[in-house]
């Protein structure tokens, strides 16, 4: 049985930890977050210990494995002590906002052999499994196009937007790892058009709010990300893959089956699951058991530093072709 | 070139008219209605003679075939006076809501062998059609039930029920067509269970306004249809039909494929197509079409008088096991 | 915390084992079946006692609760027993295929004020929970009429027929709970058509397999449901409810929303998921919850054996009326 | 009565011819093709004359209006020569594929005053229009973001493709002129990535087959369209406007309703309408009376040839951009 700890016990910890206090593999020693009422309510709620002290917790003799769901600046520096100790790693993405940063760390996990996988939790969506398993499986040919729809339902608040890095390194991160797992092959070319439409006060803070992106592989396939910091209908989440012998697509979900006919006589469904953390919940339980499950098997991680690295740099790339107009080389 | 004539200027007359006179396979020669207003107004639009006497149109030896579009209670006299005359006749369904005379009406018009075709237009909707062609295909094998959906958007004016025959008749008439149709065998046995439950003055007139039937074949095949004088969301009109190797299923038609996202987060659709003059308008052409189709080639009539008086006979067994709550024998 | 034993360790029994050991609500302490393996194979994977003894089992002073799950013929005498110790029970439908039976254990329960809770499981599916909320909404106005298609993959073994109790009792019991459910009335008239067309031995065996049924309540109100011990397709679990102001209509679950579109040009999609394990997986996680919430608040049962009374009384009633063809007096 | 004479007998002609024919705003006098065969054979199933010279054919004095459907390289003589003699032209795009003949034309248009109207047939589909119209009733608020998919059921051969002004001005000049006119602004920026992943013999001809494009209007509204020239699954059309208070989608049209569900357990629907003048046939019918109705009431018209200059300019911006690698200003 793996014995793992929890770092940080915000809003991505408590998913992380509640996940694995239910999943047979591990058995869940402690929580730690520097809030103390926070690691203290969680603790509780789930039964184990509290701590306020992430870097002792991952120090214990007794622990196995850690998540590490605390802020990103502090990604870094908890992910090089547990691997430096020999822990196992789950790491919140990104890893850092700042790619030399990444790349230092990339080099010395890399050195040390250690075992550590970085949560990009769509991978391990049902839906985008399902895609992944059916163009591994040919079903639709070699991938010529692929179009992923990245929506939130509402903006951050504008105290967030400063620390987060920007828009393609926060939230297009996602769409950027998915879109190069879809792909097939490595992008090398992204051009981005960005503007801000939603709220002044992001593009007051340098940032931008709404995007579309092209990325490009050598061999001519292409992939379009759109992305907006605000749906008024909810989380919009699709994918699209278009090969040679057809088309996959997945679309949003719902909390249930129904459908409403009224004297407008249109068609209603219930609104889309709203955030990540209901869009999401299967795919973050999945995500943990894969982990578990490769520490288990001695097998490789289904994702690694490096993974983080190549959606950064894409991200970086992103960024400076939304500010010169210009398709930028990876 | 056919000529051809219709009798019958109002609503589901102009239907009929307007196709002829767009069919290529037919010349529209003249419209007859006693109504002479109906009859001028529907003549000029369509640029063809004008009569306020059905039975001398029909007459006429330039004309080849009749329409039969006029009022239930003369159907009967037109349809054998253009057979005895050797005219080709489309007749509007019922024939007549008297069975004692459609038995008469049909053993005549065997014995003059007169071509003759009644009218249940829901056999030629695309959709429907579609379904019949994948059962006659064989797509899922042996059926085993159909289950018939049949709503209107509103109920006829109090006026209308009282000569209209009663529910099972005038509006069950057309799905217990459909369901003998798709079941591939005779029914020999029908229920019905009927309520008032929109209108007390349909329930004061005598008759029904919500029913659900069974039907059965000799070899067990089961029919269920439901019916509704009035549906909030519009004209609903579906059809399944389930079998030892899958099913099929028809759903209702829109005018665009257009989804809306609002701020509510749930997806609307435009309102279903409404009422049967819009829902069946492709229907009502390729019914004339193939009633033209028969005549040009010498072809078997797609439907006759054999068939509007099998419905009329499972209208009134359903009538009948709704008074009594017994199961009744065709 | 609820301290719970699992009677039963079959396929159902599992079930309720495994949401009862991730409940935070309850404690599971022990599973029991006679069947010595299976209760220690799922004592093990849960960490829980395994006892070959339910009788003994449920007698334990340090017992709460119990399920069971146990084969139908033994349901009584555990349910019996564990309410006249004051144990709270949630038991498998149905409670006996004995309406003398169930009548004299539902007046003992009520005597003995015991909480006893019968698992309809459906009724805790998030679809059908949202139908039957919008309806108490008014989302709809009025009910006129419910139609309710229950297919099940494959017919059961022919040993199973026999000892069943017949299609109405075995599985059309779930789809009267449902239709009563929803009707907001109860049914006093029930019609059923019946007749073997999957598998002859079925017949041989004395049942049916293909089944069309019609209730109505006091006011009108109509129920439709249809059922097949088989379907090509898959397990069809679809509800459809029909009012004065609009219709709900609830559609079959897939694992994922991939649509694949390929050379045939066709939409297709993941197939449904089959079978009830499946299917109602979170429909026996929220049962389960119901009950022991309603335990821990002290509120009343959702369900009662005056639930399951009223099933059977209407599954004997649909036996009854396939066998003479007349609608049958509830 | 307009009386109307037709240009080119080849597919488009003849749907153009087909729709005049029917129209009762307009008399169908004649169509003219070089290819006598062509003309007396569309001629001849009309009830029209047919002529083999379409210049005296515009210049009849009986002759109000000419839709001109022959080869692109005559579209401006023949337009010119028709405005001159005061005759009100529907003519097919692209006007021609060189912008300095379409400057040119357009000037000589303005100046005399001359009713011309460029053929975008796709504004006129139902559903293309349901999306215009609701957002012009402002029911998504301001457009932020607009997604056209446009993939071909096949490529054209190859003699076509190398007179075809490549895939922007030849295909994705549709999809400029639609993403135009749903953005609600004039797009002044356009960036281009383009491949060859069909046939190796489109790119040895000069020509992309597969291309992702982003427009930008100057407030920042974006726009992604991607193309195509071979699609397995058929013809793909597809519209998605995302704005500040929702969202509006397009899909695909199929001939009928009808769901299969078979022993795989997918639901499968029926095959896209393949290709433009299935998918398109409504639209043609009513971009015809669109132009007749203007006409007829004396109104502005719906297209000029200031749209046909305004998509090729966007289209040679694209293909500079995809030369190129950079964004194109417009």
């Amino acid at each position: 049985m793996i014995r793992i700890a929890v770092l940080g016990a915000g809003r991505i910890g408590r998913i992380h930890a509640a996940n694995a206090a239910a999943n047979p593999r591990c058995r869940l020693v402690a929580v730690a977050d520097i809030a103390e009422e926070a690691a203290d309510s969680l603790a509780r709620s789930l039964g184990c210990e509290a701590s306020r002290d992430p870097a002792a917790t991952l120090a214990r003799e007794d622990i196995d494995a850690v998540v590490i769901g605390t802020p990103t600046d502090t990604h870094v520096a908890l992910l090089l002590a547990a691997a430096r100790r020999g822990k196992a790693v789950l790491c919140e993405k990104p890893v850092d906002l700042d790619i030399g940063k990444v790349d230092a760390a990339a080099a010395e996990i890399e050195g040390l052999g250690a075992r550590v996988m970085v949560a990009f939790n769509r991978r391990f969506d049902p839906s985008a499994a399902a895609v992944h398993r059916a163009l591994a499986a040919g079903a639709i040919g070699a991938v010529r196009q692929v179009v992923i729809t990245s929506r939130d339902p509402a903006p951050p608040p504008p105290s967030y937007i400063a620390s987060s890095g920007g828009l393609f390194r926060d939230m297009t991160i996602h769409d950027l790892d998915m879109g190069s797992w879809l792909l097939g092959e490595e992008p090398n070319e992204i051009f981005a058009a960005a503007s801000t439409l939603v709220d002044p006060a992001i593009g007051a803070a340098g940032d931008f709010d709404t995007a579309m992106i092209i990325m490009r592989t050598a061999s001519g396939r292409q992939c379009h990300i759109n992305n907006c910091r605000q749906a008024a209908y909810g989380y919009d989440q699709r994918i699209e893959v278009f090969g040679a012998r057809g088309m996959l697509l997945n679309d949003n979900l719902r909390p249930s089956t129904l459908r409403r006919y009224d004297a407008t006589g249109t068609e209603a469904r219930d609104p889309l699951l709203n955030f990540f953390l209901e869009r999401y919940a299967e795919a973050y339980r999945l995500e943990l058991d894969a982990f578990l499950a490769a520490l288990a098997e001695g097998t490789k991680m289904p994702l690694t530093v490096e993974d983080g690295r190549r959606a950064l740099r894409l991200a970086d790339a992103a960024h400076l072709s939304a500010r010169t107009g210009r398709t930028v080389t990876v």
